[in-house]
């Protein structure tokens, strides 16, 4: 791991690093801020996972995270969206497909599988390097996560209850087998076989039997992906008729971008705090 | 006046907004956080005023002021650094001169008088245009920058002390004159005749008699500026003889940047509150 970037704030440490991945092959470079913290401590571990087009840089720079995380204590870990790199396969000109929109799945069609393999990346391999390299107590892990990403945190969340206290999502695709974004990247990753495309579906896990103890979901009523892409009514259901304790808020007059998310940071990482202790 | 976009963010609105300015004959883009308020409420101002190479989207992006915004009740400005656009002359590779290095000055020398002329932007046509078009209480104003943009606040405010109940600033250049970058600048928009650049010039202003009643100033030690740029010490000497009530802080660690910046943001913004009342 090489460290491109640290610089102090709200008494911690903001920094960015990059490594090599075994998984997607390419170069990674993710953000992660550590609090101010007593020395030889161990810290619960926040995760965030970005949307559409986004890299580690946006919610390191807008996301408005680091104050709450140092009021708490809490390690906060931005990774990258999908691989990066001239070798890596993209669909130019797609926002939504290829590079920038990993989707956090393991690609089991051509071209995709050698590198698009974020979910093992985010699962497995950097949750491994985070606990090599800063003060990290990986028995308290919580995850969260914005649109695509809000749909990473949700269906990571709910494969591994065991290992994250809590999920969180601001503007969440919850049901992509069901939207247009969903459609067009699992039928090119995953292929025509809509079955593999379930454990990649919030709603469908649910359905399927998967659960969560604790979920928050903040969605705006001003976001113009609201009614085809999110669809965060149908999350709604499957959680009420799961018996998942989940708190699924609209917001009244915000929209899907940075100014939104920014707006409910700091309540969203006092929520885990509670739940990470 | 223009509206580019507005984002509903911690309750109030986020604005970017266009207008031509007679001043620098061009057009010219800042930006506006109205907090929520009281239909007919009118709200105390703000100014932030950004460094070299800035626009008003980095502090809006990164700045992190409106959360303590919304909470004291306060309308944020945001303006741009300088005059843009293809007929405006600029300096070409140099960061600091031309576009995004106006200086807060009205430049003396040719080619630079037409539309360098930030100082009358910032103290007369913006003020204008935001008493016309926002719910600004014009009676209560206060100033605050960083870099490039804390030396524009310092000296307008010193100018201008009738009209800012507080100024503060964020690793300010304090000294222009006596230091780099403000002699380039100084030289080539205004000209060799030294006496003429200490109204620019926050330590001059104050040994030739300006005073402010209320001003504050956070430093880092780790700014790679702060020795040959800044000299913070020779404004707090300045204020230390001239008997001003000024706090000026050394921040341990923290650099230039906006992860600096963010840290005291909502503590400068409340210790204006206090005086903004």
């Amino acid at each position: 791991m090489e460290t491109i970037a640290t610089n102090k704030s709200h008494g911690g440490t903001q920094g960015v690093y990059t490594h090599h991945s075994e998984e997607t092959g390419t170069e990674m470079t993710f953000s992660v801020f550590v609090p101010p913290h007593e020395t030889g401590a161990k810290l619960p571990v926040l995760w965030y996972l970005s949307g559409l087009t986004c890299t580690h840089e946006n919610v390191t720079e807008k996301g408005e995270y680091r104050q709450a995380c140092a009021e708490h204590g809490i390690i906060f870990v931005a990774p990258d969206t999908s691989p990066r790199g001239s070798d890596v396969p993209d669909a130019e000109d797609e926002f939504d497909f290829g590079k920038g929109a990993g989707f956090y799945l393991d690609a089991s069609e051509e071209p995709w599988t050698k590198n698009y393999r974020m979910r093992s990346y985010i699962e497995d391999e950097l949750p491994a390097l985070i606990a090599e390299h800063f003060p990290a107590d990986m028995d308290r892990q919580s995850i969260m996560g914005h649109s695509m990403g809000g749909l990473g945190a949700l269906t990571i969340g709910l494969r591994n209850a065991d290992r994250f206290r809590s999920v969180s999502a601001f503007s969440p695709i919850v049901a992509p087998v069901q939207a247009p974004w969903g459609e067009k990247a699992f039928s090119r990753y995953l292929g025509d076989n809509r079955d593999s495309w379930a454990e990649y579906d919030a709603v469908a896990l649910i359905e399927g039997g998967a659960r969560v103890d604790h979920m928050l979901v903040d969605q705006g009523t001003a976001d113009d992906f609201f009614a085809e892409q999110l669809k965060t009514g149908l999350l709604a259901l499957a959680c009420k008729k799961a018996g998942i304790d989940a708190a699924i808020r609209m917001q009244e007059g915000y929209d899907h971008s940075y100014y939104f998310i920014s707006t409910f940071m700091a309540e969203h990482v006092k929520w885990h705090a509670e739940r990470l202790g």
